[in-house]
């Protein structure tokens, strides 16, 4: 049995099994341990290290989960090559988050992207709507519901679209799904026979590009411009489906043009091409009014809108939304797909009633201003700390801005490896095309799960070592 | 605008927006609103009954729901061709449900096989853990969770699953799903190299047929006999996964023998070969102890093993859950397959308390009991009215039976007109092969949702009309 130099730290505030998941992990990420390894069994671990099994089994676990080691039940825990790991717990998973050379290294504040203030969530206003809504619903509320969605909630849903975001929509165009992933699923029943080709953005949202590639559709990358997507690329390529992030490009941050919009519209107005715009966190814009949904623009009915309460409310609810064209509409009614409901009904008259008593809007505001604080904070930290040697990108929306260091020598990955050597964790998101320009390394800090003191702190922490 | 001759029930208990759902239903399915009619706008129609506009609403989106009529939003509410509607909100969606001549038959009595008893739904301890869950959450328990489900309720789930099922299975064996489509979506993204070629039970479970087709699976209907699929007739072809429901054959109902069980095992065998087990009610059986399942007895670790908790708690939960053998297990590891998490961790926190505090065990133990009286209720009933000119088959067994009228003059189509003009459903369920030997109508009778005088007063009305 190989041996794992871990020690228990009991100066942080993080769990052993945090501890010994982030130690494994690092371990595996710097090639410390050969793919193909075996483990130690649960047992043997815990009783090396003077751990709890349970410790070992949740860490184990969180890297099966995560695709660092494999487990094969029988004959025990091996590990897994450290590239592209295959499920992240998180928007972000295609991020690269490489670890340092602190073996103890435990990233105590994590700019991460995809997290969010989760001590925000209603507890209480949803503990009494769950109570209202189980003593309220008759037997027949317990039973299947509508495939699409309960019509309720696809009305609240509509109507804070159209108030909000400016989509113009019916009820009947929502269609309620347990993420971003069953949306594209049945998007590609409906777009199937048009022989899709996908525009995605470059740099761009990789899971996106990973679910429709084993959907075999080709997916064309296509250059992010200071404006958005590359309208001259797109309309070079062979695409049909252009995938975007209007309101707050992923990862980059940039809100696409007024211009960019309409020449993008331009474009979809040929027969059978559709965009689909992921307003993955429109909600969020700090310095001037929200910019309305792409959908909102278009005359010719070729936008398909995705948007989430992933951001605003909480990720664990497991809840989307997608407002499908009128033309995908009726083909979704001429297929008669067999479709099943994605959400569970309960948790959909929650959100009704949520939506309902105006409880959103309020949550909306008050998340508004919390993210608004927090953003301001990372930014002010971020000049004060580093002045003119950084270049800040994606900054007044979303939970995340980029930062690149100005004609500095090191690479991204050695970046990462000495913030997390202070604990703190940063992410970059490699492009696929060449980078032909001189080089400046970028990275992407995601303010929404820290709060102010941590975000000083860790923004402190990283002058330290980057300067 | 054509007329609608729709009239208030004021004696039924049914809401308004049902009554002119079913009435409409029926004036389609009847022919008597011809395909592609526009029917009259929610206006109109409001106010020519003298009913409110949410009332026409409710029942138009019902319509649309299931496949009825098709909006187009901007022009209005069209009716679509009555076969296989697109989707009903049920299990059964694709049994035939033709309505009555009764322009107000209302289904009073619907012995619907996917009904179940909501009544019995545990409101008070959901309550009670969904506030213990709320209240204990930490944050990070808001962010994204484990992509195959939480490490809590899966290792729940093997243990009920090895007790009470006979199933061998490691937790990390086990995905959490929203539904059996989602569990066939992963499934096929496993399998999708092999070439898949399925074998369905003849009649089966139309849906799942009709989700492999729509990934380009091919189908190949087996016979069902009496002890189960034909093994010959999988034999013979050139399937290399098939699915089955041993524990009570959809729809007929019979128990698969042990014989047939250990042949089916023996065919899977061969590299490359999957049984799909689909176990949907393998929680009720009345007359023996509960056989248990077929992947208990593999030892070739070929059997995916799928369940729900859609029958014993409530279809309403959207929540399933897959023990893939370990070979998949593997490929799903090798694959990276950029999963997301399928069900709302909080729904699931609450499950895996559910189950955790022997609430699970109380609560089936009760459904046992409700539903075999149930059971009891409807065989006696069936066997006091009708005497030996009807045949029982799949007794004993889930929450439907199957009745065939011996030597009976009129078509299943006829029998359910009668039916449904004493305000009673029931439904067949055709099969895709000819009927070679002489016809005898069977159809199918779910209990789960009715209550014994219900039942009782349901086979009553059938007699007046069917003998």
């Amino acid at each position: 049995m190989f041996d794992l130099a871990f020690h228990v730290n009991n100066e942080t505030k993080l769990p052993y099994y945090r501890q010994l998941y982030w130690f494994i992990r690092t371990e595996i990420e710097a090639g410390r341990i050969a793919v193909g390894t075996k483990l130690p069994s649960v047992r043997e671990l815990a009783t090396s290290l003077q751990i709890s099994k349970t410790t070992v089994e949740s860490a184990y676990q969180q890297l099966v989960a995560e695709g660092y080691i494999t487990s094969t039940s029988r004959t025990g825990f091996f590990s897994l090559p450290p590239e592209e790991t295959f499920v992240r717990p998180s928007r972000t998973q295609t991020l690269t988050a490489h670890s340092g050379a602190d073996e103890t290294a435990t990233c105590e504040i994590d700019f991460h992207p995809a997290h969010t203030d989760t001590s925000q969530f209603p507890k209480t206003t949803w503990r009494k709507l769950f109570n209202e809504v189980l003593n309220n619903m008759d037997d027949e509320t317990l039973q299947f519901g509508n495939p699409l969605g309960e019509w309720g909630l696809r009305q609240q849903i509509a109507q804070y679209l159209q108030q909000s975001r400016g989509v113009r929509c019916t009820s009947d165009q929502i269609v309620i799904g347990n993420g971003l992933h069953s949306s594209i699923q049945l998007l590609w029943q409906l777009l199937n026979n048009d022989r899709t080709m996908l525009a995605m953005e470059d740099p761009g949202y990789t899971k996106v590009r990973s679910w429709f590639h084993r959907l075999s559709v080709p997916v064309i990358p296509i250059e992010v411009e200071d404006d958005g997507l590359s309208v001259k690329g797109l309309q070079e390529s062979q695409a049909n489906l252009a995938y975007v992030t209007p309101s707050h490009q992923f990862p980059n941050g940039m809100v696409m043009s007024y211009t960019k919009r309409k020449q993008l519209l331009q474009w979809a107005s040929v027969r059978n091409r559709f965009i689909l715009e992921d307003d993955y966190d429109g909600e969020f814009r700090y310095t001037e009014k929200p910019i309305p949904s792409l959908q909102g623009l278009d005359m010719n009915d070729t936008v398909v809108y995705i948007g989430t309460f992933s951001k605003s409310l909480s990720s664990a609810l497991r809840m989307n939304y997608m407002v499908l064209p009128i033309q995908l509409l009726n083909r979704l009614m001429d297929l008669r797909l067999p479709l099943e409901p994605a959400v569970s009904r309960i948790l959909q008259a929650v959100m009704e009633r949520f939506m309902e008593s105006g409880h959103w809007e309020t949550h909306l505001r008050r998340m508004r201003r919390v993210y608004r604080k927090k953003h301001e904070v990372l930014i002010e930290s971020l000049r004060a700390e580093f002045g003119s040697s950084i270049v800040l990108k994606g900054y007044g929306a979303g939970l995340h801005v980029s930062v690149t260091l100005v004609d500095h020598p090191r690479k991204e990955v050695e970046l990462i490896e000495s913030a997390e050597s202070v604990g703190v964790g940063v992410y970059n998101f490699p492009q696929s095309r060449e980078h032909t320009d001189s080089y400046s390394p970028t990275l992407y800090l995601g303010f929404g799960g820290l709060t102010p003191e941590q975000i000083r702190d860790g923004v402190h922490r990283l002058r330290r070592v980057w300067l």
